[in-house]
């Protein structure tokens, strides 16, 4: 997507074929900074401070950075330690260790000397599917609001409010709960967007309202308490979300606060979407209430981090000393209040039997 | 309520009958400090810079400012500037101009000289009166609690969440949505009380946090955003918010989230109860959405003050530059949503019926 004209990925190879640049995110949104990384050890070291994150970004990252570490030596045993650093940077997200292992597998086969190319031209494959998946949600979710925005008249503007950052930040470029406001922006929709704050990372109020501001599409913070009055009001007329995980079923395991507004929209019959890639389906899961979900460090809800009037950042303490704090990072939305998945195959109903029509070989899969 | 076991109200009689001490708001919860009030201008600007806030405190404040000045000079024409400077000080409160204009047409038609001893007598009628009022919501409020706790299995604890500040420091002592909790607590139900963050102002993390943890109450902080979830896992046994108006139909005019936490109740079968005295009722608006609903400075979400690492008040900005931000004050929960609501008279249906059941003498002379 673009910042201030220009279009820009979130991990791009250097003008010299060799380094990898990305944005470091943990500038965001009061500075841009492009960070160069040289080594293996650059590339962990992004991922593990948060210059980089999102799921598919670290993947990609991390593909580069076994690309990163073959050009500096081939080996075997190289390859193998490459794998095991990078795969310790953040343990838990899914793609890292799907994208170092994908990486391992097709560079051990190799002779040393082909390695690094091989490396790189496999690393770039890594980023692009990512594009193309996002671009595919995007243009399936542009059709949706192209239709919700004839059926309501063509209002100026169309108003869709979103939740956390599930945009182009957190992947190689477009997003997925934002793939469709940017695809549907470039097509000329009058669009308008309510940005949830999203406490109490405030991924929202930092990182959606910046990327949407530099790409030009209008749009307004609020607080995560906002939502609903202007549901009720007939300000919103969808929502989309993103999901870091989705039941077989359809629950949708979301930033917390989702299903708080997806009850409102359900309230208000406001048209609710969740815009996913296959890949975070889980299809072990019937029952969203069997999702283990995330207690992260109250310390990002008693303190919060901004600039200070020097244009320094700072923290501030924000809750009383002595009182506790509890820092819930997901909550999980029935499929009932979902009114449908967008997916990089198409839309569906949240619902098994909507999920199986879209993925038969998944579910098939997943069954035997 | 007690701080560190000192049983405080939030404006008294200092030691020598003339002045009047206040908590000073604006310093918690990071200091507890007292202000002094010598002069009419000093009630004036405690109100103005909200050394003193919420409506009743505001009412007994004004009260107390009237009293100061005919202390100071009983005459016909310093009476009437005094009412006249109170008022202005924060025009919309209700309680503002409506404790001045009482002082006002009782103190007229005394002597000069009866007039500072009656000021200070009536001035201690107004904060009274507050203070049992707000008590009986409290007892109403405590009966509710105790029923629930039983039919429960008296856990430990019986968990109730609350949004905002509707506690003793918004009046003269006990509160409205708190004062069932204090009367519970005080009785020793083991009670853990859920703080909404309450953005973009943070009057729950900062001063229901204060307030609860000063005087002993269990209670742990979550962002706006998690009360959806907890309610989801079992772990929210009731709620209990304020009203800052309340239509004749029961609908509950609150702070800006209050709606969502009531439909993720009504979702997860969790009793929600507003506690309210008679004055927020406004008998001529039946409809919720005919309620003016108040915008503030965008300033109060895209900046956030708090402590800093010195120990310093300290404000910092995050939201990026260019981004709107909307700050929408209140949002409206309507009747159906509502289980009940707490008045010092008792409890009733959130329904015309039940209102007018409650205080037929109001319903009655608003029709007329």
């Amino acid at each position: 997507m673009k910042i201030d004209g220009k279009a820009y990925r979130t991990i791009w190879l250097a003008a010299d074929r060799a380094r990898v640049e990305v944005i470091d995110q943990t500038q965001l949104p009061f500075a841009f900074k492009v960070v160069s990384l040289a080594t293996r050890d650059d590339a962990a070291q992004a991922i593990r401070n948060m210059t980089v994150r999102g799921a598919p970004l670290i993947g990609a990252t991390a593909a580069y950075g076994m690309a990163l570490a073959m050009r500096a030596d081939p080996s075997d045993a190289y390859l193998a330690e490459a794998a095991k650093i990078l795969k310790a940077t953040r343990p838990t997200a899914v793609n890292l260790a799907w994208a170092v292992e994908e990486m391992r597998a097709k560079l051990q086969p190799l002779t040393a000397p082909a390695r690094s190319n091989a490396a790189y031209a496999f690393a770039a494959k890594v980023a692009d599917d990512d594009v193309a998946q996002c671009r595919s949600i995007g243009e399936h979710g542009h059709k949706i609001i192209k239709d919700l925005w004839e059926k309501a008249g063509r209002p100026k503007p169309f108003h869709i409010l979103t939740h956390c950052n599930a945009g182009w930040l957190a992947c190689v470029d477009w997003g997925t709960a934002l793939a469709p406001i940017y695809a549907a922006h470039d097509a000329g929709i009058p669009l308008h967007v309510w940005v949830d704050e999203t406490r109490p990372r405030n991924q929202g109020a930092s990182l959606t309202a910046f990327e949407l501001g530099a790409h030009g599409v209008a749009h307004t913070v609020i607080a995560d308490n906002t939502g609903g009055h202007l549901m009720q009001r007939g300000q919103v007329n969808m929502c989309i979300v993103g999901s870091d995980r989705t039941t077989a079923h359809g629950d949708v395991c979301n930033k917390v606060g989702t299903y708080l507004k997806a009850l409102a929209a359900h309230d208000n019959d406001v048209p609710f979407y969740a815009a996913l890639p296959a890949t975070t389906i889980d299809w072990t899961l019937a029952k969203g209430r069997d999702i283990p979900i995330e207690e992260r460090d109250a310390k990002e809800l008693t303190h919060m981090t901004g600039r200070d009037s020097a244009g320094r950042a700072a923290t501030v303490q924000i809750v009383p000393d002595g009182s506790a704090a509890l820092n819930i990072a997901f909550d999980v939305t029935p499929a009932r209040y979902v009114t449908g998945i967008i997916t990089e195959r198409g839309v569906c109903k949240a619902s098994r039997e909507g999920l199986v029509g879209m993925y038969p070989e998944r579910a098939k899969e997943a069954a035997e």
